[in-house]
């Protein structure tokens, strides 16, 4: 049976994608080795270079997030060497096993999935490194899983301090165009981004922002590594090409998408993903229940992971909301599962949209019988009317 | 400067078009004298009997619903012929003014606009006319300007108490496809529409059902007309065509807008209206304030019109919450102007979006200092959860 | 059965509409009230007279092109007014019967349907109209059913020779941003256009373009009119805005179609459609066969009619071409059914197209039986290749 | 300056995507962990397994096809395994240096660029690997760089007479849903493809289809991989899900690519191409010139390779009818850079395109000094007339 009205995508992506970038994809696919498309490729290319705020090479990939993590790690690194990581979550999780499957040896930083990189626990994992095996400090910046924004350049000044001569790489894969972000000012070697997120594009692009000294490493890392490697697409994307066929589509979307972050004014962008996330803060805190995220500075701007009382089933929840509100929420992965629904209010969205989504989330709580301590929708007006 | 997030297109028409309608509009336009063409319009015209519940032909212009209402009125009468009309609200007097500029003679049933068509009134008018000079009864089923719903059987009843030969015309405008409206069942002879509202399609089609009687009226109306002429029309029709240059990707739309209605069923469509409507008036009553409309039974599905109180600008407010919040509602129109906004809640339609739409007009009223008895938002949510 | 590839929309309109303007028009509606809408509005209006080539208003009906007819008619003149119109093939003739219907008297000089107006018939007609009773000289610039073009500023001159008070209108439906046409420095009074042909819109939307003159008469004009007023319409444009619901979509494809002309520039529009015909007139020249069109100087650049040799049914030669190829042509019309058929090369068009038009037509023609001088194709590309 | 009419992208892929492909992928993107994706995904599946004739796994990647020849290698072998490739064309090349790239050692079998896999010298090479060191027979079915086309039941048949243990990995980028081809029926363990030419998507999705004999090889196979790993993938797809996110819109656009190929039904989708490729040769024929395909038995349905006389440059030849006439053509790479260009006769093509695009290069051709012998449009015309 059909169901009437729009679908409010509310997961922490992919997110709603704006029409004029779904129209923008929308048209005919040109050739890839013309000069129509050689314009586009150098304008887009610039283009992320000024999101991820960087002088250096963004390359983009036709591929999913997942695959730029891949590419950041075979194209710096060779088979057996150490990486450091940082275990905030699932996805900090999935990037060590993709580590390790790929021949490297992480070294894993446990921790509670409440909190977000702890600088001095990287300081200290440096300082044991006697003779510098660790080749690369790798975590992400804002953890899809749990809404925690780990402080990058505190993780930078540890690895400073210590003056370790490990590259810095940093998956913003839920955070780019969405909360601020230097990958020069910050020190990140490779920053690791996909489009399905702050972008507002469908899934199917991957990114990697490359420092001097990653090339540098890029030189000697050995990892066998063919459809991710740097040096032929920095070659081709010289000349405003691509080694083997780009997701021509996409990168129209892509186009579009940067002018629209501009248009906007990207310091605009990153208040209003603030300004949302505060309101959804605000209505948690009145429903009484609790964020995943523990301290204050670390929450996410971009999505909110909220804990059920013990006895409820999050994703019974989730799916009552989908099935009489047509809205998406994410689930509780890994050892959030069942635990934790999450509330994504980043790309493309708004007052109205928020709303809908928090009365969503309200009047499914209730029917489900979660208790509430007083309505969420009130406190979260409130705190958007006290702002702009 | 862009705007993030959706627009929220919350007057009472046009209405938030489908992704799928604007998709199937987005189409290549093709030969509307081939026969691709043919196979589409007979299957559009066979729709809109269904949608407009009548065996006899409906008659679809390239035009707005203003055009439609001056099909009905040239095809069916000659210069000096009187018609009974009746002031519901801002629509209906425009309807009169059209009358009398095409040069008919209509008699105006004055009304507070508050209320609906009241049978009686048209009873005793009818039963005045001795000579039966009065050749139609013409009246508005859903008045746009002020959310009040007349009650068309009833109508009918009254015309038929009298044995009145006059034509019954029913402007259905803002109710088609939102509200239950059986064309044959009703015994209305002339039935009005327009693609923008309940039909979920941008403006530019209007519809005109008629009845046996009608046409046969039609046969001998001399009112000069050419553009919209039935006759023509009908002729073409019967083959698949159009006499003139139809509006072949509106069409489009419109097949895919059938489709889209008959897909989750008119009873759930009309039963969906009626939920979010009751929803809505739940908040204006929380807020302390009034709907235009004063009568219960005679509450709009598809829209509700509220009144400020007094000292209030009611534009002012529509501009505040349409530059904050992105939400455009309906104006005051007339002797409204100023004094009262009016929510669209018809078309294609959800929970959140209701309750993004509620949320935002609470905030601009507290904002713009309306004192508000209570939070509408929670009593539209309880309303909701109330029923399905 | 699904067809592969790209229909071929040869017909002389509605054209093939560029993705830009579908993907445009595929933008959810906004509210017609809007500040957002009334920057559209003047938009639009204001291109609309540079495409028209006039000081004066341009006024938008949501309607086809016949209804910028109506309009033309309705709003100049009064029941029983003479005018003066000239019988140049199948749609002039149309014209003519509106003004029958809508109680004009109107004086058709009948001709052969293969040429132009003969400005000498204007000048003799009107001469011989002592009293000034015609009100109105209306032609048709571009007839679409035979690809003949009158001169224009000829039959000016004819008028002002006699020194005759008649409004003089156009009809630029098939040559509007096709062919050279100038509002005001031809001194014509009203200017009737329509969206599907040079303007690459779909259907729906119809232009007339008003001198003061015409403004003039309108206000003592007597012919009942509504829909098509342009008082209205006059006073809320000055706005931004509209009496009654626009077509709005249609004119966000307007907004683009406009940027899109003025990018290539009016100019190489009018060179690209000579261009092009010229070529096809190569063709038909090599196959040994007749245009409808008898006087070089005559020759439509939008379209060129083709007549078939005696023994030939053009219809079913059409319905093989259509079958075989995908390709669709125009239809003889009136007078001209079964015997011609019309290739439609205005709008978004370039060489390939037209030589795969053409080469469709060919060998359409071949299979068909009908003897051929020789390759007309050849001589196209011939054509085509000595020009730029 | 804008360009009137639609460009003709003629490349050997990216192919023109249909409007209605477009259309479907220009959809707001959903949950990839919800139920209406898992829908999609498992329709899309089954959909991938009846175009590639399969009743096993076929696998989708985001990810050009490049990312799929990958796949094949990274998911069935180890570092140093030899595998045999032949060198028809620069595809075959690319991947063979791929597999160097990645760690293997591959065998390649030169050849001189204008003739299939030999099956005989894949018997030779075989029956002197006496240990069984090779572990793939890896050969393209369409060399996309020179329109030749291998056979494969015969290279199977090869393999077979030898009783290697080796698998057979097929590249069918450019020949999948464009010719025929049976994954089972003709026992290859991977074949590879991608969305862009056959499928008539845009770039982004890349396919490996796998064998139970693949899958065991797989087991052992200590290749590094994560994005490209089987496992994960045909654990997640069994549940209708993927292990990291997919590219959502573009399996929209699968979906209706799938149903568009059965509704043409595939032999019928086959025969097109045939006889489009067969109207091209006739065309290169009339001219004098000479494909690059030697063997007529090898003829590629999907794209036809020219050679140019000596003294023309190819590519200011495709520079001088992409800038007349708008026309992409596919560029000679590798050893045939600058002698040869590449027609793309592939997907949603038809017979006024084939036509339209044989004019531009019949006329460029003639522009650029090249001597031609006869028309080649004319005979192509004659060719596409004695078929259908």
């Amino acid at each position: 049976m059909r169901r009437a009205g729009r679908h409010f995508l509310q997961i922490p992506g992919p997110t709603n994608v704006p029409d004029r970038i779904l129209r923008a994809i929308d048209q005919p696919t040109i050739d890839h080795r013309g000069p129509a498309f050689r314009e586009l490729a150098l304008r887009v290319l610039a283009g992320l270079q000024r999101i991820f705020r960087t002088r250096h090479p963004v390359i983009v990939f036709p591929a999913s997030g997942t695959g730029a993590w891949e590419a950041a790690l075979v194209n710096t690194l060779s088979p057996g060497d150490r990486v450091l990581m940082y275990e905030t979550g699932h996805f900090a999780t999935l990037w060590y096993e993709m580590a390790k499957r790929l021949g490297l040896d992480p070294l894993f930083l446990e921790s509670d999935w409440r909190s977000g990189v702890d600088p001095e626990r990287i300081e200290q994992a440096l300082r044991q490194d006697r003779q510098a095996r660790i080749r690369a400090v790798c975590v992400v910046h804002n953890e899809t899983s749990t809404g925690v924004t780990s402080r990058i350049p505190e993780v930078r000044q540890a690895i400073d301090r210590v003056g370790h001569p490990a590259l810095f790489m940093v998956d913003t894969i839920s955070s780019l165009a969405s909360m601020p972000y230097e990958h020069d000012g910050w020190g990140v070697d490779v920053t690791v981004g996909g489009s399905q997120k702050g972008l507002m594009l469908p899934p199917g692009l991957s990114f990697t922002a490359v420092s001097p000294r990653a090339l540098e490493a890029h030189r000697q890392a050995r990892c066998a590594r063919s459809y991710f490697d740097w040096s032929a697409m920095l070659e081709a994307n010289a000349r405003g090409f691509f080694p083997y066929t780009p997701a021509t589509n996409l990168l129209f979307g892509l186009d579009a998408a940067i002018r629209m972050l501009e248009e906007e004014g990207l310091e605009r962008v990153f208040a209003r993903h603030a300004r949302h996330a505060a309101a959804t803060r605000a209505a948690v805190a009145a429903w009484g229940l609790e964020t995943v995220c523990r301290h204050p500075a670390e929450h996410s701007a971009s999505l909110t992971a909220v804990l059920l009382p013990e006895g409820f089933d999050a994703d019974a929840l989730r799916a009552h909301i989908l099935e009489r509100f047509d809205v998406s929420l994410g689930n509780g992965l890994g050892r959030l599962a069942g635990r934790a629904f999450r509330i994504g209010h980043l790309g493309d969205f708004n007052d109205p949209m928020l709303m809908g989504t928090l009365c969503a989330v309200e009047m499914g709580m209730r029917e489900f019988g979660v208790p509430l301590a007083a309505s969420g929708v009130v406190a979260a007006m409130e705190r958007l009317s006290a702002s702009r």
